[in-house]
């Protein structure tokens, strides 16, 4: 009789793994994005309960992925850029995570806000999910190819959300003064583009982990510091 | 001539250093949410200043935190509960350096805010300061002892947070109803509210995290996971 073999998987297979379930993560929760902010401007009911009820997929999407992490640094030890590359795995997937929690929290502030009338045509806040869609996975991709110079565009356009969210308030702040009765669902769709505001941070961090990755450099808060290995 | 004598740290010494910076980190954040609170309440325009000068420490501890984490993590190559304890210390760190930005939030929307005749007396919003501070000291020292029976009394907290929260939303939405010429500052408050909401999150975060250390179960979205290593 064969001794039983001990099968060791491949540190490289697991990695890729790794990073495929990463990317299957991100896309649940770009798409939870994506259907929060449709149900909100089709004023769909239905699609606003199917992003709360999809909170579930992303959620044991989180607990696989950190589990394959500390498994994978248990298991091969790695140093230097697979180290960085697991680790900022657990930070990313804390992020998607995050993100999917704000979806929520968007089809939560629709099925307030579709309990009252229109109160503005909705343009701005579409535009605002569109690009931290568009972030999320463009940082995603940087992670999975390393790919440093499009992780840094993800993070130029950080400030196109941010300037779209002072223009939101603004704009809503006057369709409160205007019309009271407004007041109420207005508010709501201000905490909806705080939370779109905030999909964009969580795609900055990632992308500035994919650049840290790359070059041991922390790019964080102009960090001046040498490699970290 | 003796030969030069390599000086390994000793890895107990290292992690407990590793703590005793995120405690650090955490005291940096902790005070600046404190300060960002007083200003509100104190419509102090100095302090809320000081705050903005303050995210620098706390930007430069995130950056030292987690190249400690990373250090031991190359050359001690820890599994089980060490290992646990520094990827949870990175998470940690980057909770804390959040709850910086929260802090930072806070004061801008206070420098903002005090320049509007007093809306209404803050009541609820200190209050909630006061809980989202003590979550995060607590969630900091059930890390550090490793105790789970405080970790968990904090994710018990995150409720009142979150009613607290809601109780101010409807106080101020019926100030903006009652006079309109409010409802900016009015805003303002409310935002403040969620800032404070999400820095109970992310000592939510810390508190799971180290139910996760103890154990190597996974508490988050109720998880019925076997042990990670």
């Amino acid at each position: 009789m064969e001794p039983a073999q001990k099968v060791v998987p491949h540190f490289r297979d697991e990695l890729d793994l790794l990073k495929a379930r990463l990317l299957v993560m991100g896309g649940e929760a770009e798409e939870q994005v994506r259907c929060a902010v449709r149900a909100l401007v089709d004023r769909d009911d239905a699609l606003a309960q199917r992003v709360l009820e999809g909170d579930e997929v992303v959620n044991r999407l989180h607990i696989e992925v950190d589990a394959r992490c500390f498994k994978l640094l248990a298991l091969h030890q790695p140093v230097a850029r697979d180290l960085r590359v697991i680790v900022s795995g657990v930070k990313i997937n804390s992020d998607l995570e995050r993100i999917g929690d704000f979806a929520v929290n968007i089809a939560e502030a629709t099925l307030r806000y579709i309990k009252h009338p229109v109160v503005k045509p909705l343009i701005d806040i579409p535009k605002m999910g569109e690009i931290a869609q568009r972030m999320l996975r463009d940082a995603l991709d940087a992670y999975v190819r390393h790919d440093t110079v499009l992780a840094k565009d993800v993070l130029d356009r950080d400030d196109e959300l941010d300037r779209l969210k002072d223009e939101v308030f603004r704009e809503l702040l006057s369709v409160m003064l205007d019309d009271p009765t407004k007041t109420e669902p207005a508010l709501e769709l201000v905490l909806i583009s705080r939370h779109l505001e905030r999909i964009g941070d969580h795609a900055t961090n990632i992308g500035e982990d994919v650049i840290f990755i790359k070059s041991g450099h922390d790019v964080r808060h102009h960090a001046r510091e040498g490699p970290a290995d």
